[in-house]
């Protein structure tokens, strides 16, 4: 388990790590804004700690610890909490269970696994970048949970590249897991949707919440929040829809293919079953059959073979079938 | 049927099982809170003398002994009712009918069949462990939802872990039972979904209920019952997707197959027919067929029909047809 | 036509039949509850007359008489009025259009078509049963409706059971009218769902309205009647799913039975095509075949032809065609 | 264009026809109701001078105008406007566009063609038939609007026999443009949705229009057309449900009897291709095939091809194929 | 990048094109109405510029600057933003994004790429056109994106007889890439959809903004405006409903020929594969098959397989094969 804190106010920022939570909070100054930061959750004894230090209901302690937990927004007397999942920026789409305590001077968030989601947030405060350090928590929580919507886009922007790829390969694409492929992607938009759609209702319910927690100020940056989100799950909805279409194209394609080439085969059978019926009756042995015999007859067979077949091209031909 | 008794305060609890509902009776404590659970719905006799002492509405007795009732929650104003579907925990996905009947210091449960559902419950109260002891019917209520829901959870693990299996199967799958198998699974879907959103709405109602019954501080506990409802509720839904998706990739892989097994009949037939034809030719008994007399015809006649061979291999490769 | 009516007081109940509307009002007991029946709409001369008493609005009457009106309910200022299809007990799913007119005294209803519905309700009042006799005209008409929605329950039993039959033959049928008859099922449901639907909205505005027709003491029997309906519709919905379910299966299983067959014949064919070319092949009549004067030739081409259908058999079950 | 215009009052009625609106609004008596109608759109000029006169809103007189307007109700300071389509009695599935004006004592009525579409309600006004003379605006309107209304469920019950007839045809039909016509009904029918629909909408908002110009004993007049309009819109929905249902039946019927004959020319192909080999094999011209020298040889062949034969067909029917 | 300005005042309009943003808006006169139009966002600081002397919101900024922004409607304290798509009228499909500030006195409007998109507006200005020099920045704002609304309805109408081609292409097509044409057509409906629908809701929450910006008067002009959109949105949907209905079609054409054929080629070999078998049989070179020597042997055979054939045809027309 990994403890950080970094600490600020207009003038200043600060950042400390440690082992035990007793030691980071000894770091916390009251004048300022802090954020403690929990990697790992392997440790609950530290999690209890900081749950009892900012009153944290058992509740909440568990919905932390608990990786299934669903995004959620509820608040408490004493705090904010918001549980969300956010992308591992290098294992692609991996989701991690992410929880955010937000009380009226500290932000805690707890990462289920290592990483270094909001290092872009961190950098933000302390080269005093932007208008972070003039603001309160709201503002700072409102920057976390933007850098992990940004991270949607980024995981989007990659399963659209692939659905375009998918796209050129649907007409012509014979490989056998072309299908399964494809569900891959659907499943992986699924998954996507899973993780935006409760957010989308936890922001929802974050912007009327009426809450000495939210100031006035953040509403166009609330409402902003939730304008991307709405965008990321409009392009979910978007995906989805072309995958279907892929799958439609592919299957009437590889049904397509299959008529024409049920076609040659109907009309070069169709063409040569009754000629070879023909030469099978002159191969006939019978003692009396007088056409054997006539000087004429084979040419005649040839030139009546040719006319059958050459009738019968034309009969496709009438019927479009050729 | 079996009537057993709980009884708790803070201080101490008691356990007792009686034949008559008023043998039961006489150990009810009125100063703690009581918890009476009727096993088997075979004696409406007693059910209708509990109904009796506790004043439920002759419909509420209906409810109970209807094992077809659909989930749902109604307030009287003696007592809160709610009646849900239990996981029999030993016989996989069949689901019991339940009641609950809260009063003041009272909560009745009523089990359609006789088992063991809330053992972990009763373990709690007579092991003082949690808070239970402290609390009052609402928090003994929550908690006997919440051992009820969880078990949903158990059942949904054990299809989701199906359906992943099916997932594997799916391409190659030829089985002729492998759609009536996952109907089955789809029919289960449908099943918990049958139960599960009507409680959904019923712990939706009893969250938003403004009564006397669930204190100020059972909110934190019902939100999140409510969130672990909507949690399994969209488990099934995520699930009726991948189900849907199986049944995809099954169809168009057998398709696929198809395809392919019709192509190499296609090929073979289609270079096979003609070079029959031709040696049918040959084989005619025409007295006058010049070529039958020629020295080398045998041999051009093989390298005529290599050729045709040849030459449609190669048409067919142009098309992609091989 | 034929008109009754039963009046009845916590004391006593009467019937009575009679060939006119104002020969039955002289039974009407004003100071007890009246409940006239109509069966059959073909004297519209009688219902104008009771529309007259009864201070009927000419649109109600006209929703009486027209057998095709959907289910609503409407309030008017001297009466209730709510029009219903009651499942005609004997003739399976047949809908009819029953109408009830709720004033403060009396229940008035009309059947398109001759027919004991009501039987139950009707005994309950002359044996005093249960509290019928000593309720208003509310519960009066709330028993009329429950008897209805009743009647519904048992024809979808009834579609239940052939649902469950067709689900056993899905796999196996190859009937040519077995998607037709199942396509019946599907329209019987859309036929049931179209007569719930609208009772469902009806009900839910019925439990909403605010009147003085309706007392207090009727909440737990309306919200128990509403929550019939509410399963009667979703049974139906669950049917819809199934019936979908047993078509898809039916489909899939169809064709894969088609595979299987054509796979027969692939092989069958591609074995035999190839080896008649080579018999073919030696029933040329040239003068010059080497081969045919050897000693070994046939049994060396048996041998070769033996081998060439081991090689494809073999390359058939590699393929796992076979 | 045709102007035309009918007063009346409980007294009397008197219809007028002219050919500017100047000319015809000296016919307009102030005491009593007038109701203007202007067939034909192409003198804007008229229905200018017309705005003017009744001070109408240059975005309304657009409305009017716009033959493509969607349905919608909008009420102005002076008047309330309701747009509608209406079907051309004469010529089946074409809509007309149609507006409506109603200010305090008129109501103007503007139809896209020429065409008797409310011959009913002049007829009624002018014979002082039913209440239309005894009432205000709101009523005449009422009775226009359901004379539209009315027309809906003629072409509905045309289009319901339509798919009646095409339900028998599903499972023979074998022609090439059965499915173009159903797709035809398909678009009648979204045809009439988009007309039904935005109606349904402007009803409702109607209904619940707190204005001076609808009375309040307009309310069960407004409450019934609603429920007609509600009827016509679910009637589109199921006979959409009845028609992708015939799509899925012919589908499902045609590739069954795709695979009966298939079935047929494997089995015939199956049993005549290995006999055909035989026959092939003792045809061939090897000069040592000693079977052929054998007196018996022939009997005995034929005897082996009856065996396989009779084998194959057990095989077939075993496996349920015949 | 392109700058540009009009202003107007009921007395007179004039132009002005600037390079920089401090040299236009000397040009602003208080007194009148200021449009300021933007072409081209490539140079961040005049932007910044602007929306300095503008008090726009960071937020705003980053929102005129993001072409992927979903079009929305926000409300500051010192003015109205919207951001929406337009169609480029030269390049057909390629939505471009667009944002409009409306403060006070002046509409602001940003184009993403050069082009002249709101030229009538311009000149409606100009020329004293209608009531737009009399009117407020309200209807200023609603003349520009009534121009974009459009636009839209081009769109929409170029879609609609692409559609309708498709439609008389459906039955008889067998081009490969009908299917993907289909789709792209089906992707373009998406894509406008997706334009169209979020400023539907932006159209409605301006309708429904209590603000001092938009003038009671602009009522029915924003009714107006918000009903084209609609009816755009209605066209989009019926749009999918006739695609999805012409893939169908092509689907079940390109299956039922498929079926045609089939049906040819199974009568065709059914024929004579039992007949080649036959004049196999009589090719055989047993020494001993007595039928060959008789006289009549030939013509016998041929009566014969004239028999089996006439027979085979029969039995196919009366299972309605032929």
């Amino acid at each position: 388990m990994l403890l950080s804190l970094i600490g600020y106010d207009p003038v200043g920022a600060w950042t400390k790590t440690a082992d035990t939570a007793d030691e980071l909070l000894t770091w916390k100054n009251p004048a300022g804004i802090t954020w403690i930061n929990v990697e790992c959750l392997d440790n609950p004894g530290t999690i209890n700690r900081l749950a009892e230090v900012f009153r944290i209901h058992p509740l909440t302690v568990e919905d932390i610890l608990d990786t299934e937990q669903r995004p959620k927004t509820e608040e408490f007397d004493d705090y904010l909490f918001i549980t969300f999942k956010a992308a591992n920026p290098s294992s692609g789409l991996e989701f991690e269970h992410m929880s955010m305590v937000i009380t009226d001077d500290t932000v805690l968030t707890f990462q289920e696994k290592p990483g270094d989601y909001f290092d872009g947030v961190r950098k933000r405060i302390l080269n005093n970048a932007g208008r972070i350090r003039r603001t309160g928590v709201d503002y700072l929580a409102y920057s976390i949970i933007d850098a992990v919507v940004d991270e949607y886009f980024i995981i989007l922007d990659s399963l659209g590249s692939d659905i375009e790829e998918f796209e050129d390969r649907a007409v012509d694409e014979k490989d056998k897991n072309f299908i399964q492929d494809i569900q891959k992607v659907k499943q992986n938009l699924l998954k996507v949707r899973r993780v935006i759609w409760p957010l989308r209702e936890s922001l929802s319910l974050l912007m009327h919440l009426d809450s000495r927690r939210v100031g006035g100020e953040m509403e166009p940056f609330l409402k902003d929040l939730y304008d991307h989100i709405i965008q990321a799950a409009e392009t979910v909805e978007t995906y989805r829809e072309l995958v279907a279409g892929i799958l439609e194209v592919n299957l009437s394609a590889s049904s397509n293919q299959l008529n024409r080439v049920m076609k040659v085969l109907t009309i070069i059978s169709t063409l040569f079953i009754p000629l070879t019926f023909i030469v099978g009756v002159y191969g006939m042995n019978f003692r009396f059959m007088p056409e054997l015999e006539h000087r004429l007859a084979y040419p005649i067979i040839w030139g009546l073979m040719v006319i059958i077949a050459l009738g019968m091209i034309i009969f496709f031909r009438r019927r479009k079938w050729l």
